[in-house]
């Protein structure tokens, strides 16, 4: 059985290599890379994927599963051999219904369609992308349609990032929080505006990226193990256990851009940090899901973030670097302008408030695409309806519309947004759960000390990496499955506050 | 035969985007990788380098080299096809000797040895970097090894960048040069020493690199298909035809860096760049021999960059830059610091004079350790001794004797160095025969223009890639093989102005 092992990890680390190695080609692509590398790195990207996807799916793979299933039900369920057959299995199923070929043409134009978008964006220029968007939409439909007997078209997609959900499961928690945000949204709204204009002066960028660093460095954000660089849309990436890096992007007159974006990232970072070193180079080595993942960023990001004990650490020091633009702006008036609730256009920026609206959305639109309700053409049209009478705005433009979001334009159509809200609603749970056992923490905030809530993390969903089911991670950490009560709760008592409700 | 090119190229296709890929990540590794990515960098080097080698000498590779042989000679000799299939026969031949995991095995250490050697440079530790030398040494007579038939050991290592020189014809060559170079040293250290002071003041580090930018644009390098970053140990590379980028690295106290580094660097990459796109992702899309990549890296470095005409347009945009430092030192003062020739330490610091007595030296280290003659533990001593007695000098510690240079410890021991001196022996070739078409050039030199010697080598040397070999390429170019007495007469007539001989 040893042998056996053995063998899996070798063919496993190969596969986790080339997977590595793309990851590095398209953290390059979307920082450093001069214009004239495009063509070639879809190409290169493309025959990454392809020789990983082979190469995992080998049928060698398989007969090494098969030969270790007696030996996955000897072992203990929570041991490291055990958890690394079932859940190279259940990926190992997955992956052989794809065509290696798909893989590779997928790859090939997620690349090609992203330096498109680079360009049309700031164009504003969505007849450029449409016909990316057609063929991101029909790999889409094929991909699934590898996959039989699921309810929905988008279920297999949605089991790529959050396997445990299906397009109905979603859509009922989705109707749950629904029925909670709208009537917040328009209370707060009917409120007088904060003012948020504090935040909106010129700062000077370098400043910011370096205060948004110390603060993650307090967060426990590793630099020896990591790095920050500038992207139009940021992201996490890892290339190994020792080099989990973050992207941001600033904004001159924003005081939000990088900070909020760097916390985000460095949730992400924080979890792929946090993740035994033992289990890399193996489907156990990362974040089990989109959720879960989504469940970090947004809990350090917003949670931990923009709250009031922390800031009551950092607002001093960030006053210290901007004396002339903060030194008189109190810390109260500081703290409500970077939770300001208003409808917006962009989700990315969007606050706690208001941004599940901007996510329920865009998955609605996945599903409609996916069904054939919604033809391409007719997107930027419908997308300006649906934020007019969800969300209340307008948006000028496509650049600040359909065209804002990378992933649409870099990934798949269905199963690229769910997780962002699901996280929202765990984040909550884990933070819940978290207070309940150290009630000290927010104490703990108030020091600049975030080890306490860092080491429950850790020790509750970092250090298993993919070893439990998203439920399993929810149920072991918190004693309950997904529930959107937590959340609820957690956006009423914070906004009832601020807004005085 | 059409289908069997495009089945060909296809295959090559295939393992140049596994080896640009790696070109990716080292490229990473020696600018922005964080210290705690770099256990798995190695890992992921070697199963790229693996696998692309793999590929390559896949037996249906040969198969379709074999199926090709008959078109080869039909088509002619110039054409693309002909000259692909002849080129990538000959490095199919060459590669299908090593087996596959001792490829990896190299990449690997080579990875690894390189971190170990970032660390130990500055902290003076040859003990440290003995095990990896020793190693490197292993390894690279094990690769000899492969190869049968050779006069000297070191000949299959020479091959791999210089495939038509050997180790008796680079001693003749560089025993010919040394005839000329230690009676023309001597004359000069005779003279009262140049004065360089203006170069050893402070100069802002943007600055630099912005002007050195400016001064490699001119020449011609297309920021669209690259970039320039700093590391430890400059390097060009190229992750396909739009993406040829360069390293340089910068010191604050004198201005000769990054200016040569990068004009150095350039001229690989106006090499590089100027290959024909169609040849891309094959063996004739790369320059064919170090030799011939070092009479482009030095032409432009030295010939052009150190020549008075460059720098007459040049220097009052320097003394614009820094009207402090420079403004009251005249041009000729500039150009003779620039110029200067002592007995120094370091190689690539090194004036045009003492230069090639470095590579001399390292060049016989190599043929002494790969024979035997020369243990690497007694390396340090055997340094320090030879460069006193060629040059003149005493290291005061190992990080300016061996420690200096990168390639011994990221490479191999052995044809690591010979390219450099073959390089400037034909650079001044080179120019002389583009001097003798377009006696212009140092006029439009002056107007800070250099399209003429641009567009000539590129029609010469660059265009064709690595169709032709070193001596076809010369031939073509000169209407000469290799030839010292050029580069002595450049030499000597240089100096001979500077030093009033």
């Amino acid at each position: 059985m040893e042998k056996e092992i053995k063998k899996l990890k070798q063919r496993l680390g190969e596969v986790y290599d080339l997977r590595n190695a793309a990851e590095v080609l398209w953290w390059d692509q979307t920082t450093y890379m001069p214009p004239g590398g495009a063509a070639a790195r879809g190409r290169q990207l493309s025959t990454l994927e392809r020789l990983a996807h082979e190469k995992f799916t080998d049928p060698a793979v398989g007969e090494l599963l098969e030969d270790l299933r007696s030996c996955e039900k000897e072992l203990p369920y929570d041991s490291d051999e055990s958890s690394l057959i079932r859940v190279t299995r259940c990926e190992y199923e997955r992956e052989v219904m794809k065509p290696s070929d798909l893989v590779a043409e997928f790859s090939a134009h997620a690349s090609e369609s992203h330096n498109a978008w680079s360009r049309a964006r700031p164009g504003n220029d969505f007849a450029a992308m449409r016909p990316y968007l057609e063929k991101t939409l029909d790999l889409s439909r094929r991909l699934a349609g590898f996959f039989s007997g699921y309810d929905h078209i988008a279920d297999p997609l949605i089991a790529e990032s959050d396997y445990d959900m299906t397009a109905s499961s979603v859509r009922a928690v989705f109707s749950e929080l629904r029925g909670h945000l709208v009537p917040l949204v328009q209370q707060i709204t009917e409120q007088p505006p904060v003012d948020d204009s504090c935040l909106r002066q010129p700062f000077g960028v370098a400043e910011q990226l370096a205060f948004s660093e110390e603060v993650i460095r307090r967060f426990g954000y590793d630099f020896r193990r990591g790095r920050q660089d500038l992207t139009a849309h940021p992201f996490m990436t890892k290339f190994s256990w020792g080099d989990v890096r973050i992207t941001t992007y600033a904004k001159k007159n924003d005081l939000r851009n990088p900070l909020f974006s760097t916390l985000h990232e460095a949730g992400h970072g924080l979890y792929e940090q946090g993740i035994a070193r033992e289990l890399e180079d193996t489907p156990l080595g990362e974040g089990r899901s989109a959720g879960l993942h989504e469940s970090q960023s947004r809990l350090w990001e917003n949670v931990v973030g923009r709250s009031r004990p922390m800031w009551r650490f950092f607002y001093p020091r960030l006053q210290e670097i901007f004396p002339n633009r903060l030194g008189s702006v109190p810390l109260e008036e500081f703290y409500r302008a970077i939770n300001k609730v208003e409808r917006s256009l962009i989700r990315t920026d969007a606050d706690e408030a208001t941004y599940d609206l901007h996510v329920i959305m865009r998955f609605d639109f996945e599903l409609d695409l996916l069904e054939g309700k919604l033809e391409v053409r007719d997107l930027p049209e419908a997308w300006r309806e649906r934020i007019k009478s969800d969300i209340g705005v307008e948006p000028p433009d496509d650049r600040d519309g359909v065209l804002q979001d990378a992933h649409w334009y870099d990934g798949a159509v269905g199963g690229m947004f769910q997780g962002y809200t699901l996280g929202n609603i765990m984040g909550a749970q884990f933070y819940g759960a978290a207070l309940a056992q150290h009630p000290n923490i927010p104490e703990e905030f108030e020091a600049g000390e975030f080890g306490t809530l860092l080491a429950w993390l850790r020790e509750n969903i970092y250090r298993p990496g993919g070893k439990y089911t998203t439920n399993e991670v929810l149920e072991k950490a918190t004693g309950s499955t997904l529930s959107v009560e937590p959340y609820a709760d957690y956006l009423r008592s914070k906004f009832g506050d601020i807004y005085d409700l």
